[in-house]
């Protein structure tokens, strides 16, 4: 199994086609090409500055559009730093029915893969970095994370383990891959910074696995 | 063992008595009253807006003294910080060397108990989330925590482990208690957040002892 797909995971529009959701639509052709920058130029300025110091208007810069336009596709600032947050966890969504689909007493290892794949992919690893110092800092950016993460993807894991401490377990299970991302990704200390992926994903997974179906 | 001790460790005063270390000492008296109150502004100053917002200027407004004082007894910001990682990280290590003369296959509990009872603890808590937020978004600050912590805390444990890969190890084993302190204390995730400590240390003090110890 690959935990690594492209970046433009089904979460990235709302309609899966990537129209703007409020009225005064541009041409088509430009329509996804504009909103994809805007989003581009967005996971760039939360990842650079965090959620607090990323304005709508300096996304709009960056994506050298009118800040009317940003407002036009997303909305709020808090709503660019929600798709931005499902870009970045496309894939693990995407994955999320073929994570939950395989056998259970590999679940451990599929869920490490994916989200060691997602942070050793450079186009995933920038937005990731972005989520976790917006969340660290700051509370709406947090109820993001909670609202995204938590809900959308440890509670459908929990919701197949079929226990009643399910929720508590797939959060202790995320904790290990959590404080992996935190030390490897964004602390940065060795030697777990230089690590063989592989040599972590045979070390974490039966860990992880022990966390969701262990005694 | 109780993992929850007084916050102000030995590493708070560079020679144990609370003395500036350069010229133009204040009077006695003063001197160690003065320092602490700069250090636990600065730790109120860091937590609530971070390594990169916090001013050594803020800091002496909120201590009531001049900035020149701060400068006196810390010198730069960076080294004030560092000040308030090693007070939050004091519990830990004093109790360094209790957690390394216990029996090896106890030390995963101890480990775990420390570092939950620094979480559950208001005053340790609070330099903690300013440490973990500011390492999170500041390189300077990064280094800071892998110097004191990574250093200071993880070598020493992987030095009693005996293994060609014990480093790698005490980190893999930091990585679960980090991960459980970012979900639980700074995103708070439902139910880790309201789990209770006991439940938390018997599940996790096992998996914390696998890592260190375990094939």
């Amino acid at each position: 199994m690959n935990g690594v797909t492209a970046s433009d995971g089904p979460a990235a529009s709302p309609d899966g086609t990537g129209a703007p959701r409020r009225r005064g639509r541009p041409p088509a052709a430009e329509s996804a090409g504009t909103r994809d920058r805007i989003l581009d130029a967005a996971r760039e300025e939360f990842s650079a500055r965090g959620f607090e110091k990323t304005s709508v208007r300096g996304i709009a810069k960056a994506a050298g559009v009118d800040s009317a336009l940003v407002h036009h596709y997303f909305g709020t600032k808090e709503r660019v730093f929600e798709a931005a947050v499902e870009v970045a966890f496309g894939p693990a969504l995407a994955e999320r029915d073929a994570l939950l689909e395989g056998p259970l007493d590999e679940v451990g290892e599929r869920m490490t893969r994916v989200i060691i794949g997602l942070w050793e992919n450079p186009v995933t690893r920038t937005p990731l970095l972005a989520i976790v110092r917006s969340a660290v800092n700051n509370d709406t950016a947090a109820a993001v994370f909670r609202r995204l993460v938590a809900s959308q993807l440890l509670r459908r894991i929990a919701g197949q383990l079929d226990r009643p401490d399910a929720e508590l377990r797939a959060e202790l299970a995320a904790a290990q891959l959590v404080g992996i991302a935190m030390i490897r990704y964004v602390i940065r200390v060795e030697p777990l910074a230089s690590a063989d992926p592989e040599d972590l994903v045979r070390r974490v997974a039966p860990v992880v696995q022990g966390h969701l179906t262990g005694p």
